[in-house]
């Protein structure tokens, strides 16, 4: 058995059951989906998040492809089609929800009924699949970095690929420190409910915290997932990952991003738009203007290892990342 | 009428009477200490900080010795011992109490019955005063170090060297952005809620996004106050500090830290004592720990000025703040 947030999106014969994250730990709440349409409303108002859209939008297509059994094949094919664009469209700036749709799609070729059905299901299964594998690679390559019994220092919620190396580090005796991740508080929800969980020795510190605990010589590694990471080794993450990277810099603890893969859409820091949130999720007070950068980008001079799931690459050669594809 | 945490913590005829910064801006509570007892209870309650406890310490001196009023001399004087070494013990890292208990005890000679009472207050009201006008002077002080319409990053609450800092730089039409400062949220209750009463602009962040701001090149410089400022150096001061400082220095950003004087008992970071809070006051939650380090220690390669009631100075230079004694 693994933590709950590690399968936290199930297909079911009936629908797909989606764990509600905005109000865990403090309430396990199932939000069952009995349609296409309902899963992509489920995703539109933060049910999941990170990469829960990836699997919701999986499923999502299973059931459109079951919705779809009792139609011919030029309907059938609208109907998935159709299903694809309202999953993608839930979250415009989530690019996993492009690659689940595709994944899904990818083995129908003119089915109908059942063979349509299973078709997707094949799809969505191998899509699921290869993103754990990958992250289960990438869990591995990051564990090879840190030393038995290693304290690691991490942000915001690092999801599978937390899950995974937490798995791969199982015989290191890793403990770990949390931000807990203002305003969402993720880290001390997601992170440090499934490390407690998986039976690992868990703190959580605010996030003004982790530039002492890094001075202070407990922690040997600062851990954290990248939304992105540029070609050029800037590390796009959750806002606070920035503060962190720099003070582990200055205290000398090495600091790996992990990313499944750099993104060769994005050649440098410019090419990506920081999202700014409304500053009210910060504070909401008349006369006082809040500030909600929802990402930072770490310049890679701050930044030791970039762990993608083909292995570790120095921020400033991860051309190479691409180079090796055989 | 300046902002109402320039005055909040008052004496009155029957007690001390102490605003509540805990439920401060959303609440305006006064807690009423009858006792010096009480006092203390509330300073350990943090019902008020940063420079509320030196108030309270010197106000509840006075209380002690109106309890002191009926007895002879040397129990008069065991009764006024006891409850300055009760009131210093209240928050072991904070300074200010010593200071107020020997600025309340300064004129006691052997008196008794309301001789010592007066002589108790003359004392108090001479460190209360003494505190205003230091605090006046480190204010101009900072003000001259930083440029017209400069916007100006700061952490926790400086209290009344931010109010003095804001009313120094009156002309100069500065912008503050302010840390949230968790958990107790002093940058978001105490320093914007005054900030915005005195009419500045302000603006809140979490304590992660500090790094991110210092990076944009939107800042101009970062000032806090230190509870503590060794002779080497070492700025103590609300954890979170440290993070800001290294990132300041990181991304070129002055760091100016506000303090009466360096603390000559202080030759080195070694020795001051870091106060651990109770963790539950970060994370409550079984199988949890939380960890909350009350306050963090920037070494003087992160500090650019140390700001004193005599004038700025090099942090590595503090020693001649004493040799300017007359």
């Amino acid at each position: 058995m693994g933590p709950v947030l590690a399968d936290s999106v199930r297909l079911t014969d009936d629908g797909v059951e989606i764990l509600d994250r905005r109000v865990f730990p403090a309430e396990r709440v199932w939000v069952h989906c009995a349609s296409v349409e309902d899963v992509a409303k489920a995703i539109e108002d933060m049910v999941t998040q990170s990469s829960g859209p990836y699997f919701a939008a999986l499923w999502g297509m299973v059931l459109a492809a079951r919705e779809a059994r009792s139609l011919a094949a030029e309907d059938a094919r609208a109907h998935l089609a159709k299903a694809g664009e309202r999953l993608i469209a839930t979250r415009r700036t989530n690019n996993h929800l492009r690659k689940a749709v595709a994944a899904a799609l990818s083995g129908v070729d003119g089915q109908t009924g059942d063979d349509l059905a299973a078709a997707v299901l094949a799809g969505a299964r191998a899509g699921d699949e290869r993103y754990r594998s990958r992250s289960a690679a990438l869990g591995r390559h990051t564990a090879e970095l840190l030393p038995d019994k290693a304290t690691v220092l991490t942000h915001c919620w690092a999801d599978l690929y937390l899950v995974e190396l937490v798995r791969a580090a199982a015989g290191k005796d890793l403990a770990f420190v949390c931000t807990e991740t203002r305003p969402y508080l993720q880290g001390a929800r997601l992170t440090a409910e499934t490390l407690a969980e998986m039976g690992v020795d868990t703190t959580v510190i605010t996030d003004g915290m982790g530039a002492a605990v890094l001075s202070s010589g407990r922690v040997d590694a600062l851990v954290t997932a990248a939304d992105r990471v540029t070609m050029d080794g800037h590390v796009v993450n959750k806002i606070g990952t920035l503060g962190l990277a720099v003070a582990a810099h200055a205290f000398d603890v090495p600091f790996h991003a992990m990313v499944q893969a750099p993104d060769r859409l994005a050649p440098t820091a410019a090419d990506v738009p920081i999202e700014y949130r409304d500053g009210t999720e910060v504070l909401n007070r008349p006369g006082i203007r809040g500030l909600y950068p929802a990402f930072d980008i770490t310049p890679p001079r701050f930044v030791t290892t970039v762990v993608t799931d083909r292995g570790p690459f120095s921020p400033r050669q991860l051309g190479s990342y691409y180079e090796e594809i055989p």
